[in-house]
Parts: structure tokens; sequence; C-alpha cells
């Protein structure tokens, strides 16, 4: 069959020859329908995770996968069920964390990552996986199940900002997401019935499509040139949750400024080492004196997926329209990994859906 | 009667005195016992939250306190109770926050808090309390009923930064209590059943009083001028939790640096602004990686008053013995006002407390 993989060593994606996996018992072969790409996908090109298989040369990428059971072998699927694969493994045997279902708090090295780091990814013509990590999706979502992996991230993150906000009576009107990528897109959607008013920043001028999307789900668009993260209480209001998906550190501290009163902020970004100034002392005090919180979110769990699931399909078909810019066939893969301003989520197909 | 007071634009704390209070309906009469001092008060004194009643030219001192009812009124109290008063007070009649029993969650301007802004303390012979912000004490509490008010402060933290984790299976084993002060000192005695481990991070070299309460305590003693809190975790161990009471603004960030993989941090200082350098990009995605939190606390509500009353009743009388170093007459209060290296907690006495 065929996958993506990256060398290592390597500094892109090719399309390699594999044999077709073989299901071991607990495991079903899935047909692989679409898988997405993300911003962890280019770092893990770029070397950046950097984890073959164990004795392999080649990583195959993907951990945002859509497919059909194949051969449900002996799980209690039934062929020609719809499914999407979680990503994290035990790296050998269970550990403490999977076994209460929570592989992602699983610290490094208690895990390996589907595509990202330890274990084959979904890009290829099949997989297969233990059925306790395949969640079941109904038909409606074949095209667009590829979306429930990020959606399950921010499920996570909102699950556990509100969480530390549990201790007291809190009842939040607004959201500011930073990052106009598609996973703030995905969850200023997700989050829309929620939310009286939702900002979401990025770095972008007009004309736009993210912009255009924003505006489309009834949000309002930020431009980071005009107004910075601080600014916002003043230009709009002090929201009362943040959302941070850029990856950019600052983003991380400032957040503290943009919270009202009794406000959490959950970040997302993996960010690279760099060092700048920060007003410490007045963050510090921001986060007592107003009871504020930071809560720090990777990965998602099988329940996580479950909740994934129903939102997605509660979302317009304009919207996820808008959001996938592109679904590429194998030949044409190379385009799905590409960039520019007009690109907001790529897919990469890898078979069609034919509902039984 | 008298009371101890700082005057608008004064320097110290003076014994002045005031008329005797009447109670309104709803409200006692409490014959003052102790008032403990505390970090506010000097900041208080030194015009750091500056807020006299309104159209007086003083503030009456004093949030720690612990008294008898003198004059029950129509409250449901009776004379020779023991009580502790809670701290904020609606500033014109009650709001939401107040309605709900959460005044510790009122933002800036919603509330008053006596002997800190807005309303007179409790450093008088006398004081009066609507029944509602008056918590019953069993008499064993009569003499360190004034601790109560610090150690709610660590109930709630404590509480917030638990709710922050929830959303997962947490069982923390070790804790890094950052400041070996009355409230540090408090906090290790107070959850020492709780965490299998806890060290207490101070500044002092041996001999010195806090390090000898730390080890009868059985915690470690951790000197920040040989062990900064990032060395913390080689030293030795990355703890589940960190309870932050030094007001020492790097300790706010350093602290992601000594969580282990799921762990938060409780922030309770309220420095002043202080810029330096961080390396954000490596503790925004240590935050993310390893699902950690950062959640400040303010003050505390009448329900972690009830749960302090409850975790001070099981201190053993030796530890309260050593951490309340002095407990001053009021023609001897400028003592209990001074700080050197012995001492930690200190109270100024108004009267005795007769069991009936």
């Amino acid at each position: 069959m065929k996958a993506i993989a990256v060398y290592e060593g390597g500094s892109e994606p090719v399309v390699i020859d594999k044999p077709r996996p073989e299901p071991s018992s607990g495991e079903a072969l899935v047909r692989t329908l679409r898988v997405g790409v993300d911003g962890t996908d280019h770092e893990v090109i770029a070397g950046g995770h950097g984890g073959t298989p164990e004795g392999e040369d080649h990583l195959v990428l993907g951990h945002e996968a859509v497919g059909v059971v194949e051969d449900p072998n002996d799980t209690p699927f039934e062929a020609g069920d719809l499914v999407v694969p979680t990503v994290r493994r035990p790296p050998n045997g269970a550990n403490e964390y999977f076994a209460r279902g929570e592989p992602d708090m699983a610290p490094n090295g208690r895990y390996h990552e589907r595509g990202i780091v330890g274990a084959h990814g979904f890009m290829a013509e099949y997989f297969t996986s233990p059925a306790e990590f395949l969640v079941g999706v109904p038909p409606s979502l074949a095209e667009w199940g590829f979306l429930i992996e990020p959606a399950s991230i921010t499920e996570k993150a909102v699950e556990h900002a509100a969480a530390s906000r549990s201790a007291f009576h809190w009842e939040p009107e607004s959201m500011l997401v930073l990052g106009n990528g598609a996973l703030g897109l995905l969850t200023v959607a997700m989050l829309d019935d929620e939310f009286e008013r939702i900002y979401c920043l990025g770095r972008r001028d007009r004309p736009d499509p993210t912009i255009n999307v924003i505006e489309s789900l009834g949000a309002t668009y930020v431009n980071s040139n005009e107004t910075p993260v601080p600014a916002v209480p003043d230009a709009h209001e002090a929201v009362d949750f943040v959302f941070e998906a850029t990856g950019y550190a600052p983003h991380a501290f400032e957040s503290i400024e943009a919270l009202a009163p009794n406000g959490a902020a959950a970040l997302l970004g993996v960010p690279g080492d760099w060092e700048f100034e920060i007003d410490g002392g007045r963050l510090h005090r921001e986060l007592v004196l107003h009871n504020k919180a930071l809560v720090g979110s990777v990965n998602s769990s099988y329940e996580h997926f479950e909740a994934a699931v129903e939102s997605l399909s509660t979302l317009s078909e304009s919207f996820l329209t808008d959001l996938v810019t592109g679904v590429y066939p194998l030949d044409e893969f190379e385009a799905a990994f590409e960039d520019d301003d007009t690109t907001i989520k790529t897919a990469v197909e890898f078979g069609a859906y034919e509902e039984r």
C-alpha cells in the first residue's frame, strides 16, 4: 500500500510503499479515507519531534484521520463502520495513564503518538488499531471526520479550563481566541453557542479568508497589529476566557492582561525557547488579586474525541466548506503540505466513503 | 474604647479613642480578644492599599480577629459565643458576589475589606458585624482563633488549585511551599496529612526558628540561596503542588519549573510592578506539554473560614506555640508590628476569654 512518510534526516514528506498491516488480536484493520494536516505535521517534518518507531528509518505521518473498518477482526466493530483513531499509544504495554483512560495526562516517555513520535501515523491506505483507540463516527461525518482529532484538543482544553473555575460560580460570556489558524477557527465555531461574544485575534490584514470565516460565525476579528493582546480590554472588553492557539510565547503571559476578573486562559501552543521581558510583578499581582488562572493543555482522551464527534455534528456545512480549503488525492499530496494566505485547513484523501 | 488605627498620610499605627459601636439590626456586638498582624497590615500602614472609610481620616487596622459575642442583639448568636469575623463587606448594599456567598470572587470596587480598604478593622476593644459575617468557633480555639483568617486563605487557594486538577485523576504526593513566613508555615502544618513529602523554601540560614518549625513538622527546608526554585526538581523532586506565599514575582513563573507533570501552583503573593526577563518560550511550552496550571487566589469565603476552623483544630499546641512568637497587650502594641529574625507571627491582645 501507499503511505506518506518522512525519513530520518529527511526534510520533506514522500510517498512510500509498505506492506498492508495485519491486525493483531483486538485490532481492527481500517481503510483510510482522509487525513488532516496541521502544524504538528510540519514540526515533525522539520525534525522537531523526531521519533521514528524503534528500529525504523522513517515515520508514516498523520494523526488526524477518519477511516472505514475494512476487517473488524475480533473487535466489536463491523465492516463498514466509520471510525476515528485516537493518537496516543502505550509504549510498552499499558501504564496507569492508559488504564484510567487518560493517556493525554501521561508525561514524556509514557506514550507514543501515532504520526508524531514513536509510532507510525495514519497517512497510509490502511492502518490497524486496537478497538479501544477507535471512536465510532456517524456516516454524516465521513467527509469531515479528520477534524475530530483537532476538535478533541479543544474539548479537552475547554474542559480543563472550566474545571479550574469549578470552585465558584462561573458564567463566562466572552471569549478571546488567540490565533486564526484552523484550530482557532474551529474553536470559534464549536463554542459559538457557549459564549455571547467571541473575539478571534490574528495578524492578517483584510481581505483575508480567515477574517471572512470569523465574521460569518458572528465573531469579531481582532488584528493584533492594531490591537495587541493587552489592548483588547480597552478596545473591546476584558474577556472571561482566553483560548491560546498560536504558540507565540508572549501570548501566554499577555493573556493574563486580556482576562476579566475570575477568568481563565487555556494554553495550547508549543513554542521553542525564547527569552523576553515581562512585567512579572504586575502579571503575578493580577493573577492573584483577580483570581485568574492559566491552564496548559495537550492532547486529548477518548472522551474528548466522543465529545468532539457531538460538537462537529452541530457545525454548518458552509463553515466546514470554508474551513477546509483543500482536500488532495494521494498523487497531489504535496499540495496538502503547502501553506499560503489562502490555505486554512487541508487534508489528503486516500479513499472514498460509500455508505452501505 | 481604644482602637489601633492609621491616619491618612500617617506612617505608623497609633492608639486612638473611639465610641464603642452600636450594633444595628442583624448585627452583633463583639468584644475583641486577639487580632493578628500580617504583611497586609504593613502594606496598609505604608499606604499600599489606602482606603479609609468614606468621610473619615483614619482606618482602624486588623483583619485577623477572634472575639466573644457581648451583645447578640437580634442575631442567632448568644452572649459568650466565640466568633471570627470574615473580612469582605458589600460596599453599598449586597451585590451578586455576596448574595451567592462568594465575596472573595468580587472584583475591585465591589467590596470593602475591614481593616484594609473602605471599612474599619477589628483592632479595637469592640466591633460590630452582621451575623452572616461571623463564624462560630469552639472555645478550644479562643487563643488561636486569630489564625483562622490566614488559614482560610490557604483553604481557598488549595480548593481552587485542586479544582483546576479535577478534570482528571490527580493524587498529589509532594508540595513545595514558597515562603517560610507565618502563612507558609501554617500551610505546611495544615497540609501535613495531605502530602507525603513537603518542602518549604526560604532565604534564611541556620540557625533560624522557622527552619526549626519546618523540621519539627517533618518537612524539608530548602534554602533558596543554595537551591533556587528552578533547581528544586534536581535537588529534591519535581512537585505536584506549589503554594506561593512570598509575593516575590519571579516565583510565580519559576514555579512552573518546579512542578511535576500535571501539577498546579497556587499563587497568593501580591508584588508591585517589576520587569524582568523569563524564558517565556520554555515556560509556555512546559505549561502546555505537561498540562500544568497556575491559579491565582485572593481572600476567602465563609465556607473557607469554616474549613479553617476544622483545620486549625487539628494542629498541635506545640506548633501553634512555636508559630506565634508574640502576643502583646494594647499598651505594648508596637511590639506586634515589629519584625526581626525571631518574629514569626504576632497578635495584639485586647481582652481575655473566660469560658462560661
